[in-house]
Order: structure tokens, then C-alpha cells, then sequence
């Protein structure tokens, strides 16, 4: 079979974490492993009556094929969202995509040839690495630092690319509450980064599942918020604020970007399910998605306090992790010498999870980092867990030859 | 922003029938254009009644995401269905796709390499051709005959195309009710092609959207029921049977295949949408299915009749049209000369649509043919709307020059 596979597919694995994640399902193992948010916070009794209501009701839209841009309406909603958010777009620049994941492949189906740069932070989303390596993109990691990318490096590493006779294209940046590392942008680095997509002529792709669950500090505003070239196609979803089963998501970007994505989409899947979008609509319709969007923070600033007291009541000298201001995870930082990969079946034995941080740089290291969430866990098992996993590298230090211990 | 774009993307254009369908939504329009299903049809009671339930109670797995195969459940359920249809398949050679337009730029996106030759029936589905132009296969043609393929052709250009360096790779046909000619192949040609495709070593894609909305004459195995060696790719949906605004179909081919799609379309759209693949379950499980089809055989085997009838009462000489045995559509022929596209104003004109078939053809022939869908008219609409049409088609003819004419 091999020889009829395209070359892309030859390049594509199945995700090792994803696959991963799976064991992590069991309901003893405590998981900070998951992106998935807090099911406990799904509105759910207003969904359902919604539902009821929309097929019952509206059954010759919500049960039929919908048009390729997706539920006018919903696009409305979704413009007042962003507007509130510092982001003004017109209806014509706003399409529905089946979540970001399909936004992140109709981007790399729009824009990337084989060969193609695409520069992103080191670490970054493992689901956008996936989307532009399945279109034959070359991809360069630019360190991120505490407030954002290393811009001197992204601007020599450009030139460098050009001079090599390399096509860079395009930029990839999750600025609010990075996946994974849960890093928030300075003002002065949003800034920045536009400057160098205007003088070397990039486009930019704003990733910003997180931006509205901040939980702590002063909001910046987006790139898309401050772009005044039509350089950033910015990325809206609702998996993160709703509830990421209805699969829904926009795409903003100019007009003749979003004309371009629609006829790319129309090859792709024809459409979103118009049942999701009549449920969201109804739902930011009937409820204030402000004040849903203020429980989710309460929630996770819970959590998030939860699992720093507990990995500073429990960790061991020499592990670091950050103080994420918003967002759903902890990224965390084990002394040089451990291995979070290898670690991981001892970890699953003592029965708590994580994601290991290599997968999620793109020039294969990072091996002793790890992506803890705090978002499924109650706060029961997130002192458990942390506890446990504590253990863990503890034993892992211990058996550490001397040479390279903390 | 043009130099932005990829190449694929530059070839790709929105579908001019897509933008006409828009203006066939008026309500006084009498439309025979679109291929969406009636929704009178679609289970709403149930259905409704059922999505309350499964987002009231089972929310933490309905609105949550799913796994990139899909539902276990609903593949189990599936495969019981393919079973009764005689397809025998197992869990690991069955996966859920967002509909099957995904299903088709996934499988372009496995196989297609720039340049591979795909071989589609001559028409073929508008989707189709539009997935496979995606991912820039060159695409022939081959004379759809009221049988099927002409398959002498087919193996005749499979040679020439290898002689001229090409790389032949995957054949794509519709089987049963084809969109848009309503053809339905018969059991010697459905062998003569896997015998084809075993002699080339070529892939097969059969989409099955239709197959089971046959209302008259025999039903015929599939060309994966008598696949011998797993060659078939089977692309089984609910959208014709159940509701197209679930967005629910599978993917059926060997372990090894389902697993290389499967970690494509984790990075194309992670997941299809739990909500509605709960939904679908449940229906499933507590509705007879077969029972639900019989009901949508007796209402478009009613309104076929209503077209025919119809058209054989108002048009004139020269117009020829199929009688499909099933599915949602006629094929109809216009004397030479006539152009449907160029028609199609003065149609709408008099408050009736239909879809041209031109774009059907990936040879840019079929200009006098057009696809007529009996599905969403009412049995008086059909009639009025026929009864139009045959008045524009005989102002057409007497315009035509006296040379061209019948």
C-alpha cells in the first residue's frame, strides 16, 4: 500500500501524544495531560433545551446542508465578539471554519507550497506543526522567550532564509496563553512582530483559543486588533469559551483572503455543520457569553492557583515552571538530564499524566520539558497528582549519574 | 495578496453552481438545482428529542472532543449497516469523516501526489472533481455510459497514460444513481473495473451516497461487497439518508489505509463533532433505519414519477432525460445547439432553476445537458416547474439558427 501514498502522507504519523492520551483516559489516572476543557463548565440544560428547540423548530436549517461561509448570522455574532475585543472586521472578512484545526489546514492549504517557511515559536501547537508539515512547509522554530518570540532571531533568521534561496511565507503565533509553553506577549513584542512581517513582506497567523481566559494582569491588545495592513489572519474559536464538541470556529482575514479560503473550503468540506452553528448562534443570541466567559475564569484561576501551590509545596529543587496569567496550562521545566518522554510509563504507573515537550518543538528538543493542564482535574486531584509526579522526578533525579545532576 | 497563495490554491475557484444556488433560494423560485435532500423528510421529532438528552446527560462525551477515528459505537453501527449491504469490514477498517466531502480531500490528500492521474465517469460530482483539483491530479474523463464506464476507454487510456510517463493512480466512481446522470452500473461492469484496476494496480473510490434510495429494479452488490483485494475505497454517509446538516459519513478500506487517513485527518480537523455523532448513535439505536429509508424510497420514487410524467407531458422533440432507478436525480439532454448555461437566466427569469452540466465535465464538454433534482419540489411544484422549463427550452429552439436545429 506504502507506494500509493502521497508524499505528504508518507510525512504524517499518527501523533504520539494523541495516541498517548488514550491511556490517560482511564478514570483512576489523574490527567493534566488533555487540551480539553472542563466539561463541568458546559452549559449544558441551556444547550439541550437550544437544541431541542432548533431541530424541532428550524429542522429545514439546522438539519440541511449550510452555505460554505457559514450561518450569516452566527459570522454577525461572532463580529460583535471581536469588536468587544478590539477587532473590526466587516462580514465579508469572517468565515466559519469546522474549529481551528480546519483553520489552521485551510491556511496551510491556501498559502504553503512544498518548501515554503513557516516560522513559529519553539515550543509551539502541535496540531499547527501537523497542519503545515501535511502541506510540505519548512518549518523554523524561533525561541520564545518570557514575553514572546525572540524577534532579533526571527529577523536574522528571515535574511539568512533568503539568502539560502528559501521562500519564507508565513508566521504562526499563539500570542495570549501560549500552547504549551502558557507564555502572554508584551505589548512591545506584538508590536515588533508586525514590524518585521511589514519589512520582510510575511504574512502573520494568529492563534487565540486562550485570549479571552485571562485571569490575571492587563489585557494586550491582538495582533488582528493592531494590524493595520491586513497582514494577520486571526483565528476565533469557540472550543475553548463553549464548548470544543460543537466543533466551531472563524477565520478572519481580508476579503480576498477569506474569498480564497471559502472556494478552498468548499473543496475541503463543503460546510460546517449547520445544526453546531444554529446551537451557538441561539446560544450567544439568548445568553450573555461574557458572563459564561467570567465563570470559566473563576474556574480556571482555581485550578491554576491550585497546581503552582502544589508543585511548590511538592517539587524538588531545580524544576521550574511558569506563572501563566490566563490560559489553561503550566509549562514545566525538569533539570537538564531528564527525559519527560521516557519518563512517562512511571509516571502512568503511579497514575497521573502529562504531555512531554518535545513533540512540540520542531527542532527536536526540549526533552525535559512537559505540558501540565490544569483545566480536567478538580483540585482534590491536582494536589495528588502533583504530589505523585513529584515522586516521579525525584526518583528520576536520584538515579541521575552524577555528572549531570542539579 | 495573489502572490501569497499556493499554487493549488490559485487553481482553485468558488463554484459558480454553488453562487447560482444562492439565487435558486428565493421562495417563489420552483428549484430543481440543489442536491439537498427534502427536509420533510428528515427525523426532527426524534431528533430533537434525542439531542436534548444526549447534551442534558451525557454532555462531559457530547460536547467534548472526540477522537480522530470516531465514536467506536457509531462505527460498530455503521459496519452493522454495511453488513446488511454486504460490505464486511472490521472496527480498525472503518472511520468517521465530517461527511464525505471530507471524505474525498482526504483521500486526496493521501494518495495524490501533483500530476498522479485520477479517472472519473464523464460527468462526475462537481465535489469530487474540486477535492482531486485541490491537490492538482490531472483528471480524465471517461464516457459514462447508461451502464457505467466505458470501460474499453478506460483501459485504453490507463495505457496510453502510462506510455506518455504519467502516473495513473486512482479511479473515482459513483455506482449507484450517479450525481448527476442517475446511472446505475451494471454487475459486469462493476467487475470490469476492479479487473481493470487489479490489471493497472490502481485504487478504487466508490461514493455510495445514494445507494440505498433505490426505489425500482435490482439492487446490485458494490464494487467494495466483491473487492477481493482491499483496492476499494468505500465512502458510506448519512447525509442522503438521514440529514446532510449532521455532516456524518465513514471512510471504509484496509487496516493500513484507514490508519494512514486517520493521521491525516488529525491534522486537518482533529475530530469530527461528538454532538453529532452522539446523535446519530442514538437514532440508530432506537430506530429502525431501514425503516426510515423505505420511507424516503416511497417519497422520491413519487416524485421521480411526478418529473417524468411531466416531462414526458410538456417537452419538446428532441429533449432526451434518463429514468434513474434511484436517487435524487435526472439527466437531462437537449437537442445540439442549446446552451443550458447560457439558458439558465431566462429560467430563473421565469421563476425555475436547474443546475447546468458543463461544470460536471472535467473536458469542458456538456453543454446542452443539464441535472434536474426531484427532491425538494412538492408534487405540484414539480409539475409547474417542468411545464416552465419546456417553455424556455422551445423559445431556445426557435431561436436557434435553422442548421443547428432539430
Amino acid at each position: 500500500m506504502e507506494k500509493f501514498f502521497s508524499q505528504r502522507a508518507r510525512n504524517i504519523r499518527r501523533s504520539v501524544i494523541r495516541e498517548l492520551l488514550k491511556y490517560t483516559q482511564q478514570p483512576d489516572v489523574i490527567s493534566f495531560a488533555g487540551g480539553t476543557p472542563d466539561p463541568e463548565t458546559f452549559p449544558r440544560e441551556e444547550l439541550a433545551r437550544i437544541a431541542f428547540q432548533e431541530i424541532q423548530k428550524n429542522y429545514a436549517y439546522s438539519l440541511q446542508y449550510s452555505t460554505t461561509e457559514g450561518n450569516v448570522e452566527l459570522r454577525r455574532a461572532f463580529l460583535e465578539i471581536l469588536r468587544e475585543d478590539g477587532i473590526e472586521a466587516e462580514l465579508e472578512e469572517i468565515m466559519i471554519t469546522t474549529a481551528s484545526q480546519q483553520g489552521l489546514d485551510l491556511v496551510a492549504k491556501t498559502f504553503l507550497d512544498p518548501g515554503d517557511v513557516v516560522y513559529l515559536e519553539l515550543p509551539s501547537y502541535l496540531g499547527a506543526i501537523q497542519a503545515f508539515r501535511a502541506f510540505e512547509a519548512e518549518l523554523v522554530g524561533i525561541t520564545l522567550e518570557e514575553d514572546g518570540m525572540d524577534l532579533e532571531r526571527l529577523r536574522e533568521q528571515v535574511k539568512k532564509d533568503r539568502a539560502r534561496g528559501k521562500n519564507p511565507k508565513l508566521i504562526y503565533v499563539i500570542p495570549d496563553f501560549q500552547n504549551p509553553a502558557g507564555v502572554c506577549w508584551s505589548r512591545e513584542k506584538r508590536e515588533g512582530l508586525l514590524a518585521i512581517a511589514a519589512e520582510e513582506d510575511l504574512l502573520v497567523v494568529e492563534d487565540a483559543p486562550y485570549r479571552a481566559l485571562r485571569f490575571a494582569g492587563e489585557k494586550l491588545p491582538s495582533l488582528k486588533g493592531i494590524d493595520r495592513e491586513g497582514r494577520v489572519v486571526f483565528l476565533f474559536t469557540l472550543s475553548k469559551i463553549l464548548a470544543p464538541g460543537l466543533r466551531l470556529a472563524a477565520l478572519v482575514g481580508t476579503e480576498e483572503i477569506v474569498n480564497k479560503v471559502v472556494a478552498v473550503k468548499q473543496a475541503t468540506d463543503l460546510c460546517t455543520p449547520a445544526l453546531t452553528q444554529a446551537l451557538a448562534l441561539r446560544f450567544l443570541k439568548e445568553h450573555d457569553i461574557e458572563d459564561h466567559i467570567g465563570k470559566l475564569r473563576r474556574c480556571y484561576r482555581e485550578k491554576r492557583n491550585a497546581m503552582i501551590a502544589a508543585l511548590e509545596k511538592y517539587m524538588p529543587e531545580g524544576v521550574r515552571w511558569t506563572r501563566p496569567e490566563g490560559g489553561l496550562f503550566l509549562w514545566v521545566t525538569l533539570p537538564p538530564g531528564l527525559d519527560t518522554e521516557k519518563m512517562l510509563p512511571k509516571a502512568l504507573e503511579r497514575k497521573v499524566a502529562y504531555v512531554s515537550g518535545s513533540p512540540f518543538f520542531v527542532d527536536g528538543k526540549g526533552q525535559n520539558t512537559m505540558r501540565l493542564s490544569f483545566a480536567i482535574a478538580t483540585l482534590e486531584q491536582i494536589e495528588e497528582g502533583i504530589r505523585r509526579l513529584a515522586e516521579v522526578i525525584k526518583e528520576e533525579l536520584a538515579a541521575l549519574p552524577a555528572s549531570v545532576g542539579v
